[in-house]
């Protein structure tokens, strides 16, 4: 990130395995990208004083694209809490040479779409769980905010909203921060997740995270959390030790729009469930992803948005990876018990 | 791996994710096996005068279920140079004690199955590619000998024959060892993989690995090596750098069928492959997965057995885990002319 506009490159392109059908997408330019945490599992050198993200060096981003800051004036200078910037080493880019094509087994597409990151605050060091709740509403309404106007341009299917924190979990830079990617296809996961959802409600008649919400409610052995809007939980058939997710307890498709009493009940649950993992697990490196329905979809009713958070406690098997079967150690009743039993 | 026999346990168990459909595994007693490599890429700290895969220590795994030695009738004793023994901390067991069953979104199944690992070679610190080929031969005999076997159970739909090297790759001990865990279930990503072969056939009328080996030899931009019978090549759309597939070159759909000219064109595809790797990467962490038929398939004009071999250079980012895209820095022609360059 050192002051660089984002432009697309030819090399930046999305490729389709002739098998499966999965795209990958090709970002050579992200080979360049700075790192201040090491490989796997390093403990991070914090190097604040050259850190892009901390105030004073606004001039090694990109120009920002959104800011909550007193004076709205004085655009990338200090004075910010959240900042949103375009990626310097975007994994996608601006619009490409060609267009789709396919030949032979080899089908590509321009890899274009926006990929933007949100800084949470000034602060270098500080874990989410560890900002006021009000900060993590500021980021979550800077994400909101950009996954709309993201959303709004129509070659853009979807906008993944998700946090890369330490570098077991895939982070490059220490300094705490989100990040948006928008794309030009509905992700596999995100599109069979759908699918599974809509059989669902073409069986029964009701929204299978609704379902799943009261019954976890009624059986109280996953439950880590519950507030006037959001209920985080351990889910049946967890991948990983300690997956919790965090779904609106009323039916919501569109993260974009969750209403400001949402959004600081989704702010709360997830300090809460952060701080629990933190002090469980002994400050973990840790991923979330936002799954939530694509851009300018209707209002689904048998979708509903909510946050996946994975501690990374392990390195991923190549079992697990090879085979799209997870082997978990510990089974959501158990990890559920000590995310309760721990003091926060 | 300490004498101990496997047994199925009531805390192996299958769950079903209502949304998705995916499988997960639960194998709360793997969190008891020992480890002699760190978390995320730490340095092994070799201990082979403790190690219960060298020789000397047959008493420290279950009795051995396969073994090339020179007396066959001293089982469990020095003497061999390959074996096979029963994974003390399995991840899937014995029979169950109840049969599938599904309660509103809970599905779950007995964990059942069979788990094993093979014990490459005596020697502690010996990588795969530093073996001579021979060595490499008789891994691949014993896995074929072995899925040949678990696959006879009727129970089992999939043998997965795999490989963890180093710890950012998932393995907890540094004696080389490749595993088979049998399933009674095809895992996701081979059902997907077979799909999609199925649907190229069924418009194309030929095999799609078929017609990608022929047109790889033909534009020769991403082979990485070739014998009388096995190509090794950087697929089109790789989901890591360098990553590296090794595919018969005539077509074959059910590994454990495989003659034993073809295994040893695959050993020595699989050294050369191993070693590049290894040369041109400073010998990395990496898995290696086979993908084959299910048990007992008939032979399959559509699907081609290949072995695909990942280098783990960085660990997996919530971004890929989350979505199922990939996003690679290494355009697969760059690697397999990096990995063509390389002395061996």
């Amino acid at each position: 990130m050192d002051g660089e506009t984002v432009t697309g490159g030819a090399s930046r392109e999305l490729r389709r395995d002739p098998v499966s059908g999965r795209w990958v997408l090709f970002a050579a330019e992200r080979r360049r990208r700075p790192h201040d945490l090491g490989g796997h599992g390093t403990v991070p050198g914090a190097a604040a004083t050259r850190c892009p993200f901390c105030p004073g060096h606004e001039a090694e981003t990109p120009p920002e694209v959104y800011a909550d800051r007193a004076s709205p004036d004085k655009a990338d200078a200090p004075g910010w809490t959240t900042r949103v910037v375009p990626n310097k080493y975007p994994a996608v880019g601006g619009g490409g040479a060609h267009g789709p094509g396919i030949e032979g087994l080899q089908e590509r597409r321009d890899g274009f779409g926006a990929h933007e990151v949100i800084i949470e605050s000034p602060e270098h060091g500080a874990e989410l769980s560890e900002l006021p709740v009000e900060a993590v509403e500021r980021v979550l309404r800077a994400a909101r905010a950009r996954m709309g106007e993201l959303g709004r341009d129509r070659a853009m299917r979807y906008v993944q909203f998700f946090k890369n924190h330490g570098a077991a979990a895939g982070a490059s830079l220490e300094h705490g921060h989100a990040q948006l990617i928008a794309l030009p296809l509905v992700p596999a996961v995100v599109e069979e997740e759908m699918q599974g959802a809509a059989r669902y409600a073409e069986r029964v008649g009701r929204c299978v995270y609704c379902d799943m919400v009261a019954a976890e409610g009624r059986e109280a052995r996953r439950l880590v959390y519950q507030n006037d809007g959001m209920t985080a939980l351990a889910p049946w058939a967890p991948r990983f030790p300690y997956e919790t997710w965090i779904v609106p307890t009323r039916h919501a498709s569109a993260f974009e729009e969750t209403d400001d009493g949402s959004l600081r009940a989704l702010a709360q649950a997830l300090r809460e469930t952060l701080a629990r993992l933190r002090r469980a697990l002994d400050a973990p490196h840790y991923n979330f992803l936002l799954h939530t329905a694509p851009c300018r979809s209707p209002r689904l009713p048998h979708y509903h948005w909510h946050l996946e958070i994975f501690p990374r406690l392990q390195p991923i098997a190549g079992f697990e990876w090879g085979t799209g079967f997870t082997i978990n150690t510990m089974p959501p009743e158990e990890a559920a018990a000590d995310l309760l039993q721990v003091e926060i």
